[in-house]
């Protein structure tokens, strides 16, 4: 075996032209093993096993710097760079992240998640560089699925006028974590068909230098490649064309099955571990969608990239046609599409993850909110159990989404809740409407939930009054208020006042007022960041008055790879240390 | 005249050829004419006088929708389609907004005023005539220096994919609002130089259709253009080339002082209003970078495309050479790449309006804060009294850059804290850093600012120890804290505290707690939105206990146009208001 004697770029350099080969076999040998055992990505490393030992037999890293976007198939630099171990030992799995990660090693520049950011931050070290008159080579890796991102335009669009030494390596294995979506792919098409020489050149058109790699998992070819560019005084574009998921049989034809994969059996391809059929948000509301498109044919369902995130599977896609739009990993776009849709009359639902509508703030404000457009969004995972990686919390969309004039965000805490709104928002014609749907599961209250939430703006849901403690149970928190309320009970004798505030984006003033009479504390639970979240306003609101406040969420940080359980008792967000804190402050 | 006789573009069908060219003149005649007397736009529109005449001779507005980029050169639009009343008579000039504005007319389908959208939001338009069965054309206009921004890409991007009928018309000026920046535009350079014709084309890289106009300017091409396009039944992009400024000598050759105009002197060229040798941060601002990038070649300033924000004259970005960087419209390019410019040793400090570094929350979050770069931003004009426009509000950004764990916002009150916080904030190398630019002009204090802003994380100011009362007046409210102060003295004889607190981003716990000792009420005050601001987590932070808190700032909505005491006095924001709510609940 070679790779166990591959503690750095060092030794990957020693090897030879048929050594180099083995070494892919046995890289991705491994890799299946942890992916199997451990899950992760599977199709993009797979079909990144020979670039990245090309890339790393040809320059000189960490003095050549490369910057991987999205960073999700770095697994064989990390292989590479001195953190086998974590992929050949089980016991270690976990001791790397599954992005670039610059405390773990001196190879990696930046944590990465998001997509489209590696020509930009590659910019940044060449300028530095180059200010500095040092040498060395700047890499950016980058999918062509990550093209579609208006940043990555952006950075090769300024890359050109840097006019020093910058090397774009374009992975195109013709997928997103989908398939791709865009004008640009008919370009890289035909740039693979012509071997890369149509005239037509995105690239080149763009000011870039360009060349082509018509196998992009030809070690030989790479290495061949990358050391013509290898010291380029100039920009330039390589571009490979490589398979996903190459070298595992069922991740070739499953492409998009195997973009990620929970732990699963090498051999069947399935999932270790079952989850049977208990609902999820996504399948209840792709379900749900399809059948209100098959009735109304201007309501138009709109992923950026991530059509499971509500349930639209390749099946479910092509049963909606038109009525489905994926526009690429481009947020902002689809987030302005939507208004003007339904501007011009449709009903757009826009499906996305809590950690990527962030992308398109400026959207949301102008091109949705001031013209008021009624377009719906659904967000999804909002909350500090879905995605523990830091680059994919889902703590912030509160903040971002909450304090946008005329946004109304509602958050439901159970099915018959989420249904409700979600028929509310397609139809309704006065507001842009965003809805946060509940991450801890699907759960049903039993209630005649209320249908016209355009009549009822703002004005919370008492579930049960009491006094002396009113409980602000947003959304998926509502669960936690209920037990909350229970302890309090419990514990004191109290009986509490348990409220579903329903509207992250408005104050009910009339029952804020009214809790006066009775209580003199007000518990706010948010499943989200505290600044600039929703107990804030709570907070604001009865400032100057005699009713104290005590509000609950996460506290503003950067957790990585936390223990939910762990971080929920950091913040207090348990129902025992809630009412211990009840206590003490009356 | 032709032009008294437009009441809309039925009107502008019925003239011949001639009489096109003659209402041409006539509505530069006009435009000149407001410009110089009321101010606004000048060379955008100047330059898209006959597109605007060609597109509504051949068009049927509005049931063909165009969609302008922008918005800032459709005043000819206005013109032509029923609004000419409020260009052509000074007392009602003020009767149209200086961008598109549904309110006003049917022609105009949104209120755009940042940039790169037009694309994204007609493909919208084109969604939902195609899911309703309608006909019709949907036009987007663009201008050149709008196409360096990541939305516009993701536009045209997904535009191709539509199939169906969707003209986008290229208004290439060669300009931005300074000069053009980026790979891309070497592209439209040789698509005028090969009238066209050259193979390399990045629209129809984009898998666009494609059509050139040569000469912009002349009516009777476009209209030819234009019928050519007419009904189409794909996706097709018109590049005309025309010139900035055409019709007025001066603004033809100062194309970048023309953009934009204050009321002028049309003779000679010179602002109406003379603002004498009066200082401004972002003049103050350049000349100390300019000093600094000389004893420190890493130093970088950034920029995009709005370089004078901080004072770079074209002759300053001249002196600064290769130490200042405009990357195009690309906000979000701009961040990333400062952060990595940090990372890689150099020293970036991107400077931006308010209203504009809203465009890249993901990358101040993902790329520069969860990285933990030590980049610097400097926001201008934050707070409002500075642009009153509905699309150019400067009012969020507290909520969006304040909310986001690691990042460092700091709110100098006077000259000698803000030149202190520029040289901390340029050369420390813990964390990202935003510095909140005052917006009521240059004020002293007289005072000896602290220098490390690092060791005092998170410290505030207390300007004056009192008791009872404590004012925090933020960054630019500051003084308004002190008009506070002065007021309550007056009325009551309390001798209030005065607190600046200087970061955005913290809460000093330890002078908040000691405030307890001996004062009941704390005010904040903060010149930005209150929804996600400052005063908010003041508020949360006493929530539990006996002090009151009483927060300033202004409401959350989109306010278009205010004038600005009354915006104030609406928000309470005047000392006598405050200190009447003081009284009162104190």
């Amino acid at each position: 075996m070679y790779i166990e004697k591959i503690n750095g770029p060092a030794d990957v350099k020693r090897l030879s032209a048929g050594e180099l080969e083995t070494l892919s076999e046995e890289v991705r040998s491994v890799l299946l093993k942890k992916l199997s055992e451990h899950g992760g990505h599977v199709g993009p490393n797979l079909g990144m096993v020979e670039a990245t030992i090309a890339l790393h037999y040809v320059f000189n890293s960490p003095i050549d710097k490369i910057v991987y976007d999205v960073s999700h198939q770095s697994y064989t630099h990390k292989i590479l760079t001195g953190r086998k171990a974590a992929f050949m030992n089980a016991a270690e799995y976990d001791e790397v992240s599954g992005y670039t990660e610059p405390s773990e090693s001196e190879h990696d520049f930046f944590v990465i998640g998001h997509t489209s950011t590696s020509v930009s931050l590659a910019t940044g070290l060449a300028k530095a560089r180059d200010l500095k008159g040092d040498t060395g080579n700047v890499i950016a890796v980058i999918g062509d699925g990550s093209l579609s991102g208006g940043e990555a335009f952006e950075g090769l669009n300024n890359a050109a006028e840097l006019g020093t030494n910058f090397i774009v390596i374009v992975n195109d294995n013709q997928m997103s974590i989908a398939e791709n979506h865009g004008g640009l792919y008919r370009n890289l098409q035909l740039l693979r068909d012509t071997d890369g020489q149509a005239p037509c050149n995105f690239f080149t058109a763009m000011g870039l230098d360009y060349l082509y790699v018509k196998d992009g998992n030809d070690v030989q070819a790479l290495i061949s490649a990358f050391q013509k560019v290898k010291d380029i005084d100039h920009p330039v574009v390589v571009h490979i064309n490589t398979l996903k998921g190459k070298g595992y049989r069922l991740a070739e034809q499953q492409q998009e099955r195997f973009h990620y994969s929970i732990p699963f059996s090498l051999e069947t391809g399935n999932p270790s571990v079952d989850f049977g059929n208990e609902e999820d948000y996504g399948d209840l509301t792709a379900r749900y969608l399809l059948q209100e498109m098959k009735r109304d044919r201007t309501i138009v369902g709109i992923t950026a990239g991530t059509p499971t995130v509500f349930g639209f599977t390749a099946e479910r896609r092509e049963e909606a046609g038109r009525q489905f739009v994926d526009v690429g990993i481009a947020e902002e776009h689809a987030v302005a599409m939507a208004s003007a849709i339904a501007a011009g009359g449709g009903k757009p639902v826009f499906g996305v993850y809590s950690t990527f509508i962030q992308r398109a703030y400026d959207q949301l404000s102008q091109d949705l909110c001031i013209n008021n457009n009624p377009a719906l969004i659904l967000v999804f995972w909002g909350g500090a159990s879905s995605m523990n990686d830091v680059t994919h919390l889902c703590l912030f969309d509160i903040p971002v989404i909450g304090n946008i004039p005329n946004m109304v965000y509602l958050a439901p805490t159970c099915r018959e809740e989420y249904l409700a709104m979600l028929e509310w928002g397609i139809h309704q014609t006065k507001h842009p409407v965003a809805v946060r749907v509940p991450a801890n599961g699907v759960i049903s209250r039993g209630i005649e939930p209320e249908k016209d939430y355009g009549k009822l703006l703002n004005r919370y849901e008492v579930s049960r009054r009491g006094e002396k403690v009113a409980v602000l149970g947003l959304g998926s928190f509502y669960q936690l208020g209920e037990e909350v309320v229970r302890k309090l009970k419990e514990d004191t004798g109290i009986d509490a006042t348990l409220v579903n505030p329903r509207f992250i984006t408005g104050v009910d003033e009339e029952l804020l007022e009214d809790l006066k009479c009775d209580h003199t504390l007000v518990v706010t639970l948010e499943d989200g960041v505290l600044d600039g979240g929703f107990g804030e306003k709570i907070a604001r609101y009865y400032a100057s008055s005699d009713m104290k406040v005590l509000n609950y969420g996460i506290k503003k940080e950067f957790a990585d790879r936390y223990d939910i359980s762990e971080l929920l008792r950091d913040n207090r967000l348990t129902a025992s240390q809630i009412a211990d804190d009840i206590k003490r402050v009356r």
